[in-house]
């Protein structure tokens, strides 16, 4: 009989936002296969006897690596197991479930899916901005600033949005903040534009900055990843430690090292395929 | 000493997915001030000698009350207490948390906001609805079909978003989806548009089905509220179970009785205004 697939928000970072459905899941898990950003306290609520996989981004696996993350869930819940995918925020927003979910519903195999608090939420409340206002933000826009997949496609003129009292928030990609900047410039947004940037939020290394699109490139902030959000509530925004700086005066901890070998991912997809 | 108020967000409705720092501050909570939408299960983890105060919508009463809540908010935390309010999803979208929050700056209590699993993630995860999709959908509007505070504005233009590639995730108001219908057609939106329109996702009497804008008005779900989702990510949803009807066959059941007797929060008010 074959086993089941729960695709799961394990929240923006944590281990206290993991909600109680995902923590009994995990509990129960036989076999979880979770993204980098999973913190390994979150880890360590599975069996000891469950098989962990990371299967978070390697540089230059990306494509062949998605197809290998749905080959690992469907051939372990064919062998019966209860399978956690875990996922960091919640598994349908830029999570790849859409990808993951057609996968299984092709194989066969039974999911289910079990939300999370999405980053952007921890974000919003780190930095204290209501991402609603009754009478003047009556909508929020959530965007991914990985532009990789779109680099033919510009953004819509996001004028008409924050003239009607829409937030934005951004979840902000790699190094580079020039190039979120200059597609929203052309998106029609003033480079005076007061933003705020949270990176790493709800988590020890969580830092904070309130400043202007003009500037954001100047700011290097090390944690990654970052939300940037942006429209009249940040001006509402009064938080005392809103600036650059670290939440509780010490960087993200190294990782703890986890109660049991985490599996090559890799070594286990070979001796699945040819065992 | 003051104590401190935890603007906490209680998840969608499914008691399992409150988070686990919600759970341990409602175990330790003086006073809690909950919304109509939290279930009884959730309140029934704060301790016995907390004391509970249903602070929901009450016809008429709107605007006064809004100021009613934050000043119990303020006279609990002055007393010394530590004071949950508790919101149904995330506290920082259609909380009304920016308020409450401008409330306790202006009043000089400390808070902390604890967010939650907002309704729109539990409603995509009912009907299995990835909101992004990497290569077609790489954004998400949220936002209210609760027009009553912006009667003389219009939506804006939303072609350029779907033509995006952005979803749309609506919360829905009462009872008339004509209002919400005539709104979103003026802005841009065929009668066509396919929607999932979901109403009280993760509890029991949780309700889903698939159709248009067109349809909208002629479906009778009882269970409010309810959330509609627009986009092409609709069409990638083959929920078999993305029709009218109750998932678990049975209505939402009826409150339990809580363990101990909700306090009348006007009764409350006055003792604390006067004593």
């Amino acid at each position: 009989m074959n086993g089941k697939v729960y695709l799961v928000g394990a929240g923006p970072g944590d281990p206290e936002l993991l909600t109680l459905k995902a923590l009994r899941l995990l509990r129960q898990a036989d076999a979880v296969l979770h993204d980098d950003l999973v913190s390994p306290q979150i880890l360590s609520h599975a069996p000891r006897k469950a098989h962990i996989y990371d299967v978070g981004k390697r540089c230059g696996q990306k494509s062949t690596r998605q197809e290998a993350i749905h080959f690992l869930m469907i051939e372990l819940a064919r062998q019966g197991l209860q399978v956690v995918r875990l996922k960091g925020g919640d598994p349908l927003v830029f999570g790849r479930a859409g990808e993951e979910i057609q996968a299984l519903r092709e194989a066969g195999i039974e999911f289910e899916i079990v939300p999370g608090v999405t980053s952007v939420l921890a974000a919003a409340a780190a930095a204290e901005i209501s991402l609603t206002m009754r009478q003047t933000a009556s909508s929020l826009l959530i965007m991914t600033g990985h532009f990789a997949d779109a680099n033919d496609r510009s953004l819509p003129d996001l004028r008409p949005l924050l003239a009607s009292g829409t937030t934005i928030a951004l979840y902000m990609p790699g190094p580079d903040a020039r190039v979120t900047v200059n597609r929203l410039a052309a998106a029609g947004l003033t480079l005076e534009t007061p933003v705020a940037l949270v990176s790493r939020a709800s988590t020890p290394a969580q830092q904070m900055i309130l400043t202007t699109l003009k500037e954001l490139p100047q700011i290097t902030m090390q944690a990654k990843p970052s939300i940037l959000i942006i429209g009249d509530v940040v001006r509402l925004s009064q938080h005392d430690r809103l600036r650059l700086e670290t939440l509780y005066g010490q960087p993200l901890p190294l990782l703890e090292p986890t109660h049991r070998k985490e599996r090559d991912v890799w070594g286990t997809l070979q001796a699945v395929n040819h065992g």
